[in-house]
């Protein structure tokens, strides 16, 4: 054991758990995706603004760290004056704080835009990640329904100008007013029945997956599932647990309390705005089991739900369901003030909406050739100056070229570099043709379907591929005209 | 004291120190200067790769915390299993985790680049935050120094796609065997002389800064500046001093060391091989002052330097100095692996080469209209949905227009907050005109040219603004049409 522990470890190289790494691939769709939404934002009249990565924990919200357990949720850390920071847990707060700091130079109203990563210190699972990104919008400073009605509206332009059909989308929209108003028609109002109306809250957001069945279970004793694990329900009585579900079959059950009302009203009115602007129910549908399970929303509520169905990783078909969601928060800026500061906002899970554009086959249509690699077949100064050479004007002509860095001498080995990475050709000088001011440029995309016709390795060996040899000077003009070739192949099969 | 103590404390809307957020004309800024860079590193065949912004802090390196003082330099926290995680210092450690982690699926050589915030858990200062952001690229598994040729090279284009003039830019060239090579020579080899050597690096850093005096100062005894500060030297012996200081002065000063020797070799071949693709020592320039303070380089090390003058806090004129720099680093990644894994990279300080290109006005050229806006003159909702169906069309049509969400009625508020927010139209519809069918458009430039040829405040309100009446149908054309005209006057002048 002692000897064990005094041999030096071995640095090893790994992520933090729900950490990942970012492949070429999926920065260039998300890079894609958020350039069509901020367009789609742009035209509405938002303007970014970024707030950074770390917040005082108190400036979050409701994270405030035990000292026993400061990452309770959220990465907290001390500052050297013995303050709590975290890393932000979602992009609202950090602007709540944003505009209570600024707020005399602020022109309220104040729409703003901003895409970034947000972190979760939970215990990460499939596809749960502790370090996402989110794309939100906000009016700060907008007390009217009008601007929820905006929002809903944005987000449908935006669903479309991602390529999602209509009819493949729907915004969905509720209001926590109405939710309440419910709540307490049904003996639930009081700070007494807070933790219950949680639970209610839980229970309602679970329609979708469980039924009125699910939800039942769930506003009562509790529900367990197939695995027989067990879910704690909301502890309500039969009569309680019958009137919300009667609210959700039909919500011509109108029950009289004033936040009721409110909230109804206030739907109505999103309801005639956003029709008399062309969006019908198909695309912003009133509906009253959207939920959203964050507590500070006050007024609307709004959710993105794609319509499509995907296999699930138990192979049903389900609905995609939510990409995005938001609603009003006219408590979160005043926390800061002095004065009542209405806000209303939205907020896209990037790497969600991401895999339902994946599935949809909407992303990454934008055609991205690998460079063309020039070999490196001797290694004495002038030969690697002339590789160079090729290579710069290669670049300087706009075409992605690289120069083979790596250590293999051999020349198949670095036919066989360039052929993983998918180059369209490989540039290839030798002694006798640097001798004669020539240059060979290999078809490597005609090399790939020869392959594929010839079977025998033999045959393959002896195969002629496509290969031209060409002047130096030449070599430019040659490597467009092939790349136009392969492009022209593309576009024909 | 006891009742201060008790008294609720108001929650505080502030930024922890260091961090800043961000303004639209910065993040639109940064977005223009980025994108002008990938284009390059596409170009070169780089693809992009990005890793999370938390790391286990020792794959970062050095930066192991101490359980008393964790956040030494770097912001660490400890995970539910008691591991140390840190925020990202650098871009480069992360990445050679994420090769040295991916080994057997990554295609050597590696071409990649990516931009991202890193942090320091360090003593904020005028211009020095503890979040920034870098943009990297790296080629690993590229041993020979034409992978390093190719850096210099593309830090070149870069400066140049950037708009940054040839002689306003020069790329520098050292090697870190060179310098190691000089201070065995100078008698400064082995372990025992580890500190002094680092104190070596850090004087002749300052060459550009103190002059040769300076240096001589700090590779002796120390300097004391003009404030009376003293910065404690390295220690040297006048003999030792003076061979440092007369290499510096004049390359030609070959130290006998066998690391010199092959250091002096590599910078030949650079020079050769970027010479050979047409960049001469204005634009890549081998200068044996160059150091780079980070311990990791084992080779050559650029520096991007700017050399137009700019005016300092202090009212004197300086050459505005680095904008980014790197290095061979052949040890980063190995210290994960069984074997060598040589790699050589660059990085440029964003925020940096920002403002350098703003003293240039090489930034934000491209215009961008404020939303036009439209008044909410009535707040039935027939009005609303008037109104909000003006500002969908014209969105529809690609301009940007928002609807006032504010809570002032007052017609002169709304038009003085479009007046703020810089639109260039308001688009008004009363009662009157809504009977009639028809809708306002102010042009908002043209009355404030007005505002600004007359100087008597009521010839300012008698004034005729430029304000047309159109049929509600003629609203997008007529829009679009005063926008044009609004475009071309901005041309012309």
């Amino acid at each position: 054991m002692n000897d064990k522990k005094k041999k030096p470890q071995k640095l090893k190289a790994r992520l933090p758990r729900g950490f990942v790494d970012r492949s070429a691939a999926d920065i260039r769709a998300v890079d894609e995706m958020t350039a069509k939404i901020r367009e789609v934002y742009e035209r509405y009249g938002f303007d970014p603004v970024e707030t950074p990565l770390f917040e005082y924990t108190d400036a979050l919200g409701k994270f405030l760290p035990d000292s026993d357990r400061p990452n309770e949720g959220v990465f907290s850390l001390q500052d050297d004056d013995e303050q709590w920071m975290s890393a932000r847990y979602d992009l609202t707060a950090p602007l709540a704080r944003h505009v209570a700091e600024n707020f005399n130079d602020i022109q309220l109203p104040y729409r703003t835009y901003r895409a970034g990563y947000v972190f979760r210190n939970e215990k990460p699972g499939p596809g749960r990640f502790r370090q996402f990104m989110q794309f939100d919008a906000d009016t700060v400073g907008a007390a009217g329904v009008q601007a929820d009605a905006e929002m809903c509206m944005m987000m449908a332009d935006t669903m479309e100008a991602l390529g999602i059909a209509r009819g493949d989308y729907v915004i969905r929209v509720n209001n926590r007013k109405v939710i309440d108003g419910v709540m307490e028609s049904a003996d639930l109002g009081g700070d007494e029945n807070a933790g219950r109306r949680l639970g209610v809250l839980r229970a309602i957001d679970k329609l979708d997956k469980f039924g009125f069945e699910g939800v039942e279970l769930l506003l009562g004793a509790g529900r367990k599932d197939e695995s027989g694990d067990f879910t704690k329900g909301a502890g309500l009585t039969a009569q309680q647990i019958a009137f919300i579900v009667g609210y959700l079959k039909d919500d011509k059950v109108h029950p009289t309390s004033v936040l009721y009302a409110e909230g109804h009203g206030e739907l109505q009115t999103i309801e005639q705005l956003v029709q008399a602007a062309g969006y019908g129910p198909d695309r912003i549908k009133i509906d009253p089991s959207v939920i959203r399970g964050l507590e500070y929303y006050t007024g609307p509520v709004f959710e993105a739900e794609l319509q499509f169905a995907v296999t699930n990783e138990k192979g049903e078909k389900v609905v995609f369901g939510s990409v995005g969601g938001g609603g009003r928060y006219d408590g979160l800026v005043s926390r800061f003030m002095g004065q009542p500061v209405p806000a209303t906002g939205f907020s896209i899970g990037v790497s969600r909406l991401m895999t339902a554009l994946k599935n949809l086959g909407k992303l990454g249509m934008e055609e991205l050739i690998a460079p063309v690699v020039v070999c490196v077949m001797d290694r004495d100064i002038e030969s690697l100056g002339k590789y160079q050479q090729f290579t710069q004007a290669l670049r300087h002509a706009g075409i992605r070229a690289e120069m083979y860095q790596g250590n293999k001498k051999n020349f198949g080995d670095q036919l066989k570099y360039a052929d993983r990475r998918g180059s369209p050709l490989a540039i290839i000088q030798g002694g006798d043709e640097r001798a004669q001011g020539l240059v060979q440029i290999k078809d490597l995309i005609e090399g790939k379907r020869l392959s594929g016709e010839i079977e025998d390795n033999t045959a393959w060996r002896e195969a002629r591929v496509a290969q031209v040899s060409v002047p130096e000077t030449d070599l430019v003009a040659k490597v467009r005209e092939m790349l136009a070739g392969q492009a022209e192949d593309r576009a024909r099969s």
